[in-house]
């Protein structure tokens, strides 16, 4: 999806300042609101924002000109999301956001032709909504491989039966891409899965709950279903890329995936750290004694800035592997990203907050709001232990014993 | 308010273990539900459970056998806090929750007999509620001795009027305990403020809100409130001890109060990390390979219990000297288990979260409840930082340069 | 080797306060000196500060009257090792360092009248030295039970033949007590292995190096040798115990072994702590702003006297358990303590060494070398790692998949 | 010193392989033996390794073309660094090694024609050596403005007279550059200082000690120098740069000796981080159950492979930055990698020595010597804490109390 007609770096840093405008003026003055207040109620406020997106020229920055985007490089692309990331309510106004980010890709890549005029278009124009139906409650989120959703062939048609959760976004979305077995028969438990687009008013689709999270059910995009699939039919046609292919298609999935997270994680480091340094200026400890002159406080100050720094270095730096040598050379560089992002996100926001004191745990800034609902970064798409054990797995299997 | 009618170790172990039985057959099954339920709905229920916890001799702890308690030591209450610590609701159930029992304490040992009999007595048997009113939203918590809410005499009353915050459970409180300034003109800041009882119903007392924390605004019991106070007032014989002797009464209200928090906490931690074990044991990552053979789980087991242990010995050493040489003998030790429990607290329920994986972050398990509601931990009642200078200052004056 | 002469507690205070004054006036004026220096040099210096401390009654504490020693019980001569700990000559100069100490242990509990007669009693009276082989280079510490000595039969003889290292103190040592396999046909592990004890001028027994540990090779007490027994001959009757028994004996010799060594290193915090509070108000950075008034030399100091404070509340409660139930009761208890207080130990003399800047790491004062002669705290005895394990197992144990 | 005569990429990739394939082929087989024995010893043996280094065109990589160096940028001359700091003879062996390579820069840059000719050339040929005398025993190093050591004018000549320690490598220094105040009497504490080059033969000059670092005194190259300069008399001719700029010529000095620094360090983490891998596959714990699978040391892997790999970016990141703007210019970004890469060193040494259990502290392997003489990599050139509250209030300056 990352397309060729790239921009002039000049141009590129007037965009990225037109986005920094953009949140700044636009999204910083509502977001805490909309995370605060039900979502459905903020729907006109925010398809209008994406209606000024649109014409500011910043919407779908992630798609090429030809389908109405920007034609950024997937480095580009990563700097945008960072400043996007700023802002909870960012990435869902320009209309790139997680999971219809991951499954623009998707269809962008092995949808058929009458897969992306049906689905893909509208959901690059923002007139629908998606989800990805992948994790399994009664399996370990991090092994995949384990999965008892069936999609079995009659005739024509998929016949889909099972139990999903943690399908973010589920509520109000239009069509579900759900991971079921077609081929439970082959050995290889990653060719036994292909992915399936489904309509959400499909016949035995439905949405169980939306589960309640760090004391928040939420609504809409801002939630995450459980879901039952019961002898749900469609057409074979439904199926995305090749059978038995869809563990292949979830991994290419991931990759940028995992790029768009961990700049995304980098702009609420940068906003936390904001409201960490303002604060510290402008509270007083004793009158004309703020709170900056602390040692400590100077000291998650000065290990935010450089924990954040070497990981947006290491982010860019795989983002730009990434585009040069393609998603496998860098593995390794996505998980270590993985971990060590999550980890300084947490640290961030944990700093932020214990600076605000009391009012860090109020809903009166975004900290709260970020402490509960990016607790799951370590734990979402491979826990950090996982990254770390792959990571190290692949790096012994260059030494051998002597 | 410790009695000197102690009962025998004997019958002190068997009281432990009917407490035991007590949390685990009435308050496990239903306190994860009250916690993410709306909680007055639940209060026919919790005061059914008052009465069984009546009826069992399990009610007010705290108290002297003459005051309807049990008679027991610091000490001894300090391990019956940590059993009720491991459900949301035991201290509530019991009626020795904080701010209550702080209440009862401050009344027992400053109250008139007239206060006594018509405060404390109705707190003591669980037909009222009460709130304490210190910290303000437009000075540091961490450092009381700033205060806008003044009370100046007229005639035989107190007028009061001020801007508090962060009052625990005062939704649904009879009565208040307010902090206020009733001598602006003395120099000490130690002896400008006066402890005023003010009646929820006085004209000029409003709650302005339930201060929203960790996306939960809560209400009655479970709520933290913002608080006016416009010219409230109340008859002089409402204040509580001796005029400017509000913060040596603060002081010695919030000793013990210490103790208790620290020992709530480790219930806590016991429990999440009986969580975190069960979930080690039952949770699979392939057939047959249970999380709890990850070395990982293991060492967050492993540190934990050492944290938790070392954190038990550590309040109870203290409260043991507390009882034997009185409260400003463990200034020191207070201090350090305020920021050593705290930041065990919060490290195991971390790692109980991160073993439950997406479960973890879900409302399933009382995990997240603590998560957010527990963050408090390192601020309030003074922040780690703050406790860990004070310990070090009082370290360091007994050097001097060489 | 405890015994049930107890002491008063009144006198017990008197011993312990003999001991302090024993450390600060005769053993704190020399020990840098004695552990930057050729040891042998200073052995004269040393027999005449035991004799000093023999003419106190402060010599071989951990002995029964009987013996010579104090009648002290286990919680009590803990806290005598966390005095003696305070300085490197401590232990040795009352005679009850290791290795000596763990030899007396095993010789007084299971020697034969013989072997009493002829290694105990000088040993017990200072008059010689032994050392205890049981590590091998070829194999990890952590797992003991692959081991390559061998001890075989011949006749009325043992012909004993093997390769050890980090033999302490070998280096003047007059027997050794070593492990050998005795029973390579047993199917267990556990029961192949029997200890021997082998006077070091047998021949065939030589000290190949001792090993440069952290830059220095040391010698004498203050060395950590490689050995080599090449059919070393000694008469059956030198087997200590029965045969198959050596892992028994190892696991009786490490339990209280481990509770020595950890109030050891709780004396090292002490001193170290206690350095680090001196510099920190006598060091100023700028004309008197001492390095005392920054936050962050608070905070460590703050940290350090509660995780030492941890420490040996864990150690004493630990000792108390052994004392009362035996070793096996404590065996949790004691892998806690293991990992824990190592922990503390390098943290608190890190900590220490960065407050005295450049001098830190100078051997100006004690922190450099024991920065470099505990770190094997966190490795000898089992690694921290492997204690962690073992505690998480042994709590697993007692939950079973749901 | 940097030059502008850069080469292309192409040969500096080559250039790079050559420096890799140098301190395999040549260095790391006698490294541990240097550093583990008397290193005037090993003098003609490093004598020898220089000229096959020049031979290869590998020496004096900072200087430019003309000067017999390699012409390379501050980016690539930190890539060269990473790989000599990889064995401790590396940056000694090609002539880049501190002091030395900061004296090269500070006579390059503001020497006269009469120093460099005299000075400088030997000691670019690597006929000489020198050293750098700043800090004083009596005030802390990390706040250099306090100085007593005094040069006053007499006639021609400068007539010095003080007090200096931590003056690396003096023992065997032809020269030393000496900061002195020559001018008490202006006010601002950075002016009154003057860097005077003091040759060691001068009457007066004498060295105290080596100072005993971590066990070991040291000599020559590998020592650390307590200095006295008794009326020591040299020309005026000998002041470097003008009067009273001693203050910021060690600053010019400094910076970009802090990427020197941290890029060695890094060559030291990559150094310790294969010897890790290493051990870690090689070690069986069981037969045929190499350490390697134990997830802990799984995570220490991919832990420090992150942290190296961030600590690479953001010192080339720095370079980059200084190359491009200046020195000035990258004040916070110093700060940054200063105490970030000086932590990751510690962090990884530890692991690595764990690793390696028993054998990780003795000197068998490199562990033990970094692990000692590198602790003050967060002490020296100012301790992180220094450098962290430096960065923490350069960021705050950007805010103001609203």
């Amino acid at each position: 999806m990352i397309a060729e007609n790239q921009i002039s770096e000049e141009k590129f840093q007037d965009l990225l300042h037109s986005y920094r405008k953009f949140v700044e003026e636009h999204l910083f003055p509502i977001d805490l609101q909309v995370v605060t207040g039900a979502f459905r109620s903020f729907l006109p406020m925010l398809h209008a924002l994406r209606e000024k997106a649109k014409s500011l020229g910043l919407f779908t920055p992630h798609l090429s000109r030809e389908e109405g985007g920007l034609g950024l490089s997937l480095v580009q692309f990563a700097q945008v999301s960072e400043i996007l990331g700023q802002s909870p309510m960012g990435h869902f106004v320009c209309n790139c956001a997680a999971p219809d980010i991951g499954n623009m890709e998707l269809l962008h890549q092995f949808g058929s032709q009458s897969q992306k005029a049906t689905w893909l278009l509208p959901l690059q124009r923002g007139e629908i909504r998606s989800c990805f139906a992948m994790t399994e409650p009664q399996f370990a989120g991090s092994n995949p491989i384990h999965m008892a959703t069936i999609a079995r062939k009659e005739g024509e048609e998929y016949v889909i039966s099972g139990h999903k959760w943690f399908t973010t976004a589920a509520d109000g979305a239009t069509f579900a891409i759900v991971m079921a077995v077609t081929h439970p028969e082959v050995e290889s438990p990653y060719q036994k899965a292909s992915m399936i687009l489904v309509p959400t008013d499909t016949p035995g689709f439905s949405i169980v709950r939306n589960i309640p999270i760090m004391g928040e059910s939420g609504e809409d995009y801002l939630s995450h279903a459980e879901i039952k699939l019961d002898n749900c039919r469609v057409p074979l046609s439904h199926r995305i890329g090749q059978e038995g292919q869809g563990f292949a298609l979830a991994q290419a999935r991931l990759g940028p995936g995992r790029i768009h997270h961990c700049m995304r994680w980098i702009g609420i480091c940068e906003r936390a750290f904001d409201l960490m340094c303002r604060r510290a200026v402008s509270r007083d400890l004793d009158p004309g004694k703020a709170l900056a002159e602390k040692q400590t406080i100077q000291h998650w100050i000065a290990e935010s800035r450089a924990e954040i720094k070497a990981s947006r270095l290491m982010v860019l730096d795989t983002a730009r592997k990434m585009q040069e040598l393609g998603a496998k050379a860098v593995k390794d560089d996505i998980s270590t990203i993985k971990f060590y992002v999550a980890e300084v996100l947490m640290k961030v926001i944990n700093r932020a907050i214990q600076v605000h004191g009391a009012m860090g745990i109020t809903d009166d800034t975004l900290l709260s709001f970020w402490y509960r609902h990016e607790r799951g970064a370590q734990i979402y798409d491979g826990p950090d232990e996982v990254h770390k054990s792959a990571l190290a797995r692949s790096i012994l299997a260059n030494y051998s014993k002597k």
